[in-house]
């Protein structure tokens, strides 16, 4: 039915955030499997492990316990003290719990900061290719997201020296993640201190995705906070403790800023949710971190074998992501078009990836997902062997 | 430990996003309390009562199926369908369910609908008393909120010949709440098409806010989509389904924004909580149904004996209200300064009521929630009248 009146307009910010080329992917792959198909997801960014028993448990237990009511809008205390507890246990680290607040997934964190940190086109640096609702969060909120073309030989990163070469005076943040989503790559602390220090130095910040932290390979656990306290953390339960659907993150801030943060929390979400905050209370327990270890074991076997046997079909790495569960393959080898390459491949061998357009100038690059048992993964590489042979 | 470099530059929005005066109230009652007061709670916007029972318990078993992954952004089509099944049954009204979109709390949902109506300096026109986050989530978004002074021969709300009068150039929307915050008070439906038809005519939007839809004593439920679908409509499962921390609501939108608003909302939220969404699943069964009657039926005797105590004790009730759980009452006959006098009424007598200034230009108001049992509410009477008495 037609609208009856002109099509009211809308803000300005509606054209400057974009839908996500994979919808279409997934919603390709739904049509696929509701017509009977196997299809192979290697696009989905959650991963296929259930959350551990003990926060399933402690779930259940403070539901049945009636706590259900509002929290405060930074989070329950104990478990601001819990993540405190967490970063000295793993990290050697003494955080003040009042410098960690809980929020409704590190979508609500990272919220939270840039619109404390953000103005009318005031500019934020992105690394290129990176997670586009970054980018659209800064948009939102009325700023400019100024993508830095960042290749292999900075393992797709910003670094200090491109934040200096891309800083103007409209700049107030630069915005990195470490793992890196869709690249898995890392940076190591002394990168880190220097991208905090020169943003801090143009009288900026530097804001840290830690949101995969835990989920690395052959390296040991890092946060940023082990190299400067002026710094802004995202992180998250949904990856590494595995707690997606819940919505819960966190973020600890510089102490300058908490008032100002607690004030946004209260009108931005009042308090994130409390079920879930009681059932994370269990994420730290020694039995959770145990299974959290063999999943994190698991994904670094699935990560081998799938990087090896990109790389054997032909697929350029130019950067093995040591985080997260990604990786970042070229595909200039087989196609100049890789939002086609991935399309034709749902279609003819019902293996679902994402196309790199949809994180930046990345015409013809693909984010493989390793969040499928390694059976599967095998028979993705079997597929896509059969596709690429051919064409 | 002083900052080491000058304090960074903030977002000029923080210097219009107030903190609440009742936060200072509260901290104050919690003081009082640990010293082993008996402190009343007229001041807290929460039910008193649990989840009903058959929410708690379709929570829990939809945590021991490992509900827990990601649902769509917009929410589980099943309770997209269910809500639309409430509006059939409840209130005779068809809704398709894509236009119901499931947010994080009424806060997600009205961030939404702020995001995509609200450009620079456009103007929100919003009833002064009203809900201090309201107007702030339209400066949030770089909107200019327009506060209307709402007097009792409106019954504090906003009406089409107000909106006429304040309307410009730059007004985008009006958002009005029915059954309101802080006074409880309705608008009637044909008020509510006025508004609707004098928002559209100039080429904008009418918001109401329904989140204590539902909570309304001896007058029937209504919405405004039985006037009109060419309204954006808030509402959520904290108030009157009493699932406050599961942080739960939804919006109906009209048709040409639903798709706009589902790119918003993967953007800024992914999805809201999966337990919480199984949960309320349940929130629509008849056994949940009758508990809330039962629990609606206790609030209006609250609000009856509290309105008919305040107006003897000589409080002046202009429109009583009635819906929420408020009663927004003038002190004017014992005070020019309800801040004062609620700091005193706590600190002397242990009643801890909500200062009108929090809520607009409203010197001598109070607000008082009747979120506590009814022998709670006489006894917190008995103080106030000593209280009074003593002054």
């Amino acid at each position: 039915m037609p609208h009856p009146r002109p099509a009211p307009l809308l803000a300005s910010r509606l054209t400057k955030i974009e839908p996500f080329h994979v919808m279409r992917i997934l919603a390709d792959a739904q049509a696929l499997e509701a017509a009977g198909h196997d299809v192979i997801h290697l696009e989905v960014g959650e991963p296929d492990f259930p959350t551990p028993p003990p926060i399933i448990d402690a779930g259940i237990r403070a539901l049945a316990e009636h706590k259900t009511f509002y929290t405060g809008a930074c989070g329950l205390p104990q478990l601001r003290a819990a993540i405190a507890g967490f970063y000295v246990s793993r990290f050697g680290l003494q955080i003040d719990p009042a410098r960690i607040i809980v929020t409704p997934g590190a979508s609500g964190a990272l919220q939270l900061i840039l619109a404390l940190l953000v103005g009318r086109d005031d500019e934020v640096l992105l690394a290129d290719p990176g997670y586009p609702c970054n980018r659209h969060l800064v948009s939102l909120f009325e700023g400019q997201p100024v993508n830095v073309p960042c290749g292999p030989e900075t393992r797709y990163q910003l670094t200090a020296p491109l934040l200096e070469a891309h800083w103007s005076p409209r700049t107030v943040a630069a915005l990195v993640a470490s793992p890196a989503n869709p690249t898995g790559t890392l940076l190591e602390l002394p990168e880190l201190k220097a991208l905090a220090d020169a943003a801090n130095r143009h009288g900026g910040n530097l804001i840290v995705d830690e949101i995969y932290q835990g989920l690395v390979y052959g390296r040991p656990h890092e946060t940023v906070l082990s190299v400067t306290d002026d710094v802004f953390v995202v992180n998250s339960f949904s990856k590494f403790f595995q707690m997606t659907g819940w919505r819960l993150g966190w973020l600890v801030a510089p102490e300058w800023a908490v008032a100002d943060l607690e004030k946004l929390a209260q009108n931005i979400f009042l308090a994130p949710p409390t079920p879930s905050q009681h059932a994370a209370l269990a994420a730290f327990e020694p039995a959770t971190l145990a299974i959290l270890e063999t999943r994190r074991q698991e994904l670094q076997t699935r990560r081998d074998a799938l990087a090896a046997g990109l790389v054997e079909l032909g697929f350029e790495l130019s950067a093995v992501g040591d985080g997260a569960f990604y990786l970042w393959a070229d595909a200039r080898r087989f196609t100049t078009d890789a939002v086609q390459f991935a399309e034709q491949l749902l279609h003819e061998e019902a293996v679902a990836v994402t196309p790199g357009v949809d994180f930046g100038q990345a015409e013809t690059m693909l984010r493989f997902a390793y969040t499928q048992t390694q059976p599967r993964i095998e028979e993705a590489l079997a597929r896509i062997s059969r596709f690429i042979s051919q064409h």
